[in-house]
């Protein structure tokens, strides 16, 4: 560890929401760098403003070609930026903004949605060793074209931790309206527990099972390089949740967390003729549709005919039912059922893969409780159980008390 | 005239002031490019935005450094041009957003009234070659410190006149919420009539008079590199007033348009010794605290010693007394008169210059209608006098249907 560490801290949305918060962050930021530490910021556009710009172009124009809406998009983490560094001027913190494009985000040209091809922060070196606080528009940066690029939604997540890899900060702060990463949604289970650990591999697996927070893109990539996480307040301040590679201290516990997700709905399409490639034409169309398929379970093959169930976002239902249609006449299948009102209950922990016998108590704790499992996937440090919405929660408090993770 | 005409135009706040008025501005300029027309657009912040940006600045800090004020408040340009090039791509014209830094700007380091050094308009240049739009922010560039820099309120002028100089366009149009440059206020002259062309001099004493449009610097730059300027409506979309350089025609006009301002107050400091120097510390005095000095007047010297009369701007009248006072002791002057109610009436056109006499009908006009003259300053093309504030509409009257200006 250095005598001066760098810290690069990530303000969300609501963590600069309007003038009150963003003299909060600066009074912050005041203190840590008084401190005696280097911080670069990122910063997200103000509350609502993001929707708020997609809304008038909607207004405006039927046709947004994708080059334009990153110009306008951008400017609701550019402007925030300024008013981040004039409240820290404020406070006689010496501050300058920057726009991605500034700060060295070299993107593809993939507008809407681009990915970082390069970080060169010498801009944002500079800044930092004349002992400046350097405040980066997050989710943007300039393409190869030389046209302003979006990083897409939760994109500051990422620029966060892009930044911090390539000036080799000693942590990322992502500070966010929430206290860290907890057991399970604090909402559902009275007893969830913040963590004060857990493993990029478990966050990950979090991310893609319900828990909000943070942009799985950000921890992928923190995980690939190394970029100790840390997910923490900037209503409270309080020390929060590391994301950080596994160590011993972490296999003690064998489930760290419950998580949930309800936007899921569920297609079953029977009468599959079980022959190779069969199946793949149906993912392959739901792929080229831009169908988010998340779990798949193949029931076993009785008379040469197989069923696939399988899950999507709510929002794609009836346009992945539409396809099933047409799928089960092409390939002369039973049917397509639907039923929209399923939840998805996982159980994620690095110890798991290491202590067989968890699925087992997973549905046993499920059975004893009356509630059904429709179908179940596996990883090597998850368990996915989908279940009917209005047993959601109950599986949740359940699982929480049995894996004794309660408070 | 090339075979293919090149105009820039220049959209104000007021004509993208919203997205109705977005796609009626899409809608005009898609019948121009139609009919054939290369085009650039320069346009301003939507409405009142760049107000509420400043205001929103005012909230969250008391410390505004210039770097970060022009941040924040190029981003409302910037936002118009993404969505102008919505609503043009919505109505089947291909069209590109552009910033002051991608347009080629380079200004000086000045923020928040920077001015331009170079104009590299290249890739303005390729987008018009390919028969693209391109709409680019108004009033801002990149410094030579590679920051983002504003060219000060009303410098969208100055942007589209500095482009269509640098891709020497055929004209440059600024559309605005009236319809052209009037030959008095149309509120306060029942007869007062369009015109349809003014010089460049002429239009320069209107701008010094008190005509609102387009911004000085502007019309400075038009007439130094001889770009034809055309002042037009973009809520009538009909023909407005051309401002090019002095023709024939012209001269016939003695007098062009009565302008007038409200917005002056005078002082008049009283027994200055009549010894060289002794007015010129005044006005040292007066610019070092910024305070724009309008109208000078001395009379004529009596026992030694001379009675001088300026105008200021209303809002600093106060810190002009207060140094006046000063000013008076320390020459052992008589003591200083404030006067907020007047007001100023200028006559303006090319024709005045040959044409002796002006002044006399001028004076004898005022007379017969029992307005009095408090002070009186002249160019080659333009008469003003201060009268009480009271009397100036009546004054603007009368002298318009004097010269015979009334439609």
């Amino acid at each position: 560890m250095p005598f001066v560490a760098l810290f690069v801290q990530k303000f969300g949305g609501s963590s600069v929401a309007d003038p009150d918060r963003i003299r909060n962050v600066a009074d912050y930021v005041a203190r840590r760098y008084r401190r005696g530490d280097d911080l670069v910021l990122v910063v997200s556009a103000m509350g609502k403003e993001t929707d708020e710009l997609l809304r008038l172009a909607r207004e405006v124009s039927n046709t947004r070609p994708g080059r334009e809406m990153d110009m306008l998009v951008t400017g609701g983490e550019r402007k925030a930026t300024a008013l981040v560094c004039m409240a820290l001027h404020d406070l006689g913190v010496p501050a300058d903004s920057f726009t991605g494009s500034q700060a060295g985000f070299v993107t593809d040209t993939n507008h809407t949605n681009a990915k970082i091809l390069q970080v060169n922060p010498d801009r944002i070196r500079d800044s930092v060793a004349k002992r400046r606080v350097a405040v980066v528009g997050g989710s943007q940066g300039v393409s190869t074209d030389n046209d302003v690029t979006f990083l897409g939604r939760g994109g500051s997540d990422t620029t966060a931790v892009a930044l911090a890899y390539a000036l080799g900060a000693d942590a990322c702060e992502l500070y966010t309206d929430v206290s860290g990463v907890f057991s399970a949604d604090p909402r559902v289970v009275d007893g969830a527990r913040r963590m004060d650990k857990v493993s990029f591999d478990e966050m990950l697996e979090m991310c893609a099972s319900g828990c909000p927070k943070p942009a799985v893109r950000s921890v992928e990539f923190a995980r690939t390089w190394r970029v100790p996480l840390h997910v923490r307040s900037s209503f409270t301040w309080e020390p929060g949740t590391w994301i950080t590679e596994e160590d011993l201290t972490m296999e003690d516990a064998i489930v760290s967390a419950v998580t949930h997700e309800e936007s899921e709905a569920k297609l079953t399409v029977r009468g599959v003729p079980d022959r190779p490639g069969i199946a793949a034409t149906l993912f392959r169309r739901l792929a080229e549709r831009d169908i988010n398929v998340d779990m798949i379970v193949q029931n076993v093959s009785l008379n040469g005919v197989a069923n696939i169930s399988f899950t999507v976002p709510q929002g794609d239902l009836e346009a992945a039912m539409e396809l099933c249609e047409a799928y089960v006449a092409d390939i002369d299948g039973a049917g397509v059922v639907a039923t929209a009102a399923i939840g998805k209950v996982s159980l994620v922990g690095a110890g798991m893969r290491t202590n067989p016998g968890v699925a087992a108590k997973v549905f046993e704790t499920l059975a004893d409780n009356d509630i059904n499992i429709e179908m179940i996937s596996t990883s090597a440090i998850r368990i996915s159980c989908v279940v009917p919405e209005d047993d959601v929660e109950r599986a949740v408090q359940v699982l929480h008390t049995a894996f004794g993770l309660d408070v």
